[in-house]
């Protein structure tokens, strides 16, 4: 681990006001300014209220890509950078801006590993309804997220990966800015998510990043367009970092896979690192999972880097190494040989297909709200989230369904829950007579 | 004094953070969700940084002519509402934005009284370096510019007018409000100095108000578009409140009159209730004069209106006027009758012209700011502001001088002041060869 050393300076402090009215008029902060600017927020100097102003003035006033990546290096130099040197291997992370359903890290990490590549992952906390990685995992008995860095440091070093909470000792810069991002109407910036994902990610000593954008109604980002400028602003900042990236810019209009749930999606998980499961799961896998041992130099081509991750999945291999990594902490690796072992829900139901037609959009937001209300996650009065309910079978986009026929199947354990829950499914799913077409998985590619 | 009744509400307190998104979006708020804002931040509901991030997002998505009116009743009624329909004469208050050397109030206010009109005049805290109307009365000997309400009332009954610092029981909103503009860097912003200005104003009790908007370097609106958006927001907010309202945009690109100091500008004035000093003061007092005399219906044609107050000041009754109000609020009268007893600087230099041509440009904020440096104002240190300094005799904008010839005078007591505030006084003024077009007075009339 390295800590910041600071330069010698000779800068005079602006005013708070007068950084403030500069963002405001459209002017760009030199790095001096925004060093400063993270400097009074970690240690106080720099009231809330005016931190608040200055970061809506950002939202509205945007950042240049130069203020965007000095920003990053800042915030990240703010707390601990993982210095992973010492580890030969190529150490290459993935990020998701967070998707429904969308079980992907289970999976492309032990088929990174297995693949020679290092992943040093962790995790932030998810939007809204959405079950982060960790939260599926906590699924497993035994599992720990929380891991100290010297025993993460270790982790990696012995079996190439791991998966555990952001360490708070990491830009700790970004968790006073985000905080109040969260209540302050600024967390959709394009300049301050690029920052904020960036220097958490790049403090944790990886040489890349493969960076999954995910557009539409089940991301936080509704619109293709901003997903694509998030893709270009993300990489260029990673790339003036000097580290690997590539961002794949993919759909967030359905859930990905057949399930939505914390055990349902371990499940469909390990089915697919036993080569089976979901069609859009396995090309998510895949093209990320290429772009991961490309970034790592594993593979020179893209021929090669498809056979490199479609073997180790296919040969047992990236399976074990998911039973290493969840042996490694804590967790107990019979689920996984034998995933029957899972809790299941008291109860399945189908939701009826209300007339016949076709799949034409499902809104994955309702969906990953209503899976919430049967329990699935933290609620307000503090009940502990529940791992066995959720959907499965998901109807996707395109499918042609008769009456009555099920658009999915509901795992719930509670009767009043369900019916909460009920009515976001039902409003989630939209049939029309005439076959949609599906949407593309991956839109765009951004190197 | 009326306070504010609430009606019964149906209304589902929102969370602060829609609200912030809701303006951020571009959206309207309803009466509701402004007034719920208002009383928020009064009671400390509504934490600063989140006030603070929506005051930003107003400063960029504005607020329109309705809302603008909701938030600037919704101001008024967060406090006392002074009632003056007991006085029968009409009664009508003037508001100014601002400008260095402006003493326009001093003698409009005891004109408008010798004319039958009542005016209530509370006035706020000015901007940067600029000599508030009470800073000026300062320094007549026993002047108090603090009455209670009830005072005020009454001096309003018996003498038709009086002049006093805001009272911190009306529009209390707005100081919460203002207080965190001023950090925010969201003063500029036009719904929010109507709301902030005119909740102010009409908790006064005046039935009209005639507002004087400066534009130009010596105001804090520079530009002539943003100050004509101003009168038209602030008269239509006014007609909107029942109130009549006409607003003049006035030239402040130099200063007005021929002194800058607070007993200079005192004298300036008591020769101006003679019917002398300078024209373009002289020109600036006729025409509000004017407005406030028909805006009050004493007079019913703009010939009778300037016939009105001419008179008034030229016979002497605006001079006696100003000697009650003054005598009314303590202040030494003596002073008026002999304005030689005001306390002179110590010294008194030329400013010389560094060369031969017409005075082209004259930056009024420098010149202000110059006099703050010779002691004016409160400084930092808590020392008391100096009467006496100032400067006298200014060149304005469009005069001939020869090379040596003083482009003003300075009075001074203290030369290491007079150093500092001489490169203000000299970056202040522009000579041209050619003789410049002077600036119109008045540019532009919103009724």
């Amino acid at each position: 681990m390295t800590k910041r050393t600071l330069p010698p300076r000779r800068f005079i402090k602006p005013s708070f006001n007068f950084l403030i009215e500069k963002k405001r008029d459209g002017q760009e902060f030199t790095q001096e300014e925004i060093r400063y600017i993270i400097d009074a927020t970690l240690d106080g100097e720099m009231p809330e209220h005016q931190l608040a102003a200055l970061l809506m003035a950002i939202f509205f006033q945007q950042m240049s890509a130069q203020e965007t990546a000095i920003l990053t290096e800042e915030m990240m130099l703010s707390g601990e950078v993982i210095d992973l040197s010492h580890i030969a291997k190529p150490k290459i992370d993935k990020y998701s801006t967070g998707g429904v359903g969308d079980k992907t890290s289970l999976v492309l990490v032990p088929l990174a590993m297995a693949s020679g590549v290092v992943v040093p992952m962790m995790c932030g906390v998810e939007h809204d309804y959405v079950i982060g990685t960790l939260d599926k995992l906590a699924a497993i008995p035994g599992f720990k997220g929380h891991l100290s860095i010297d025993a993460f440091v270790s982790q990696l070093g012995k079996i190439g990966g791991a998966i555990v909470h952001q360490d708070e000792k990491l830009a700790p810069a970004d968790a006073k800015f985000y905080a109040l991002r969260k209540e302050t109407g600024t967390i959709p910036s394009l300049p301050l998510i690029t920052g904020s994902v960036l220097s958490k990610k790049l403090a944790e000593g990886s040489e890349g990043l493969v960076i999954d954008v995910k557009w539409g109604n089940g991301s936080f980002i509704k619109d293709l367009e901003q997903a694509k400028q998030l893709a270009r602003s993300m990489t260029r900042v990673g790339r003036s970092m000097k580290r690997r990236c590539v961002a794949l810019v993919t759909d967030m209009n359905q859930p990905l896979g057949d399930t939505v749930g914390t055990s349902l999606e371990v499940k469909e998980a390990i089915a697919l690192l036993k080569g089976e499961g979901p069609e859009d799961m396995k090309e998510l896998v895949l093209k990320l999972g290429m772009e991961i041992v490309r970034l790592a130099g594993v593979a020179g081509s893209t021929l090669s880097a498809k056979q490199t991750v479609q073997r180790h999945l296919t040969d047992g291999s990236a399976l074990e190494k998911f039973k290493e990594l969840v042996k490694a902490q804590g967790g107990d690796v019979a689920y996984i040989d034998h995933p029957e072992k899972f809790h299941s829900a008291k109860h399945i139901r189908k939701l009826p297909a209300p007339k016949r037609g076709y799949v034409h959009t499902i809104n994955a937001a309702m969906i990953a709200h209503g899976v919430h209300l049967l329990g699935a996650g933290v609620t307000k009065h503090g009940e502990k989230p529940d791992f066995s309910v959720g959907v499965s079978e998901i109807k996707k986009v395109g499918t042609q369904v008769k009456q009555g026929e099920p658009l999915m199947m509901i795992h719930y354990n509670d009767e009043a829950k369900l019916e909460q829950a009920l009515d976001h499914f039902k409003n989630a799913y939209r049939l029309a007579p005439k076959r949609p077409t599906p949407p593309p998985l991956v839109v765009e590619r951004v190197a």
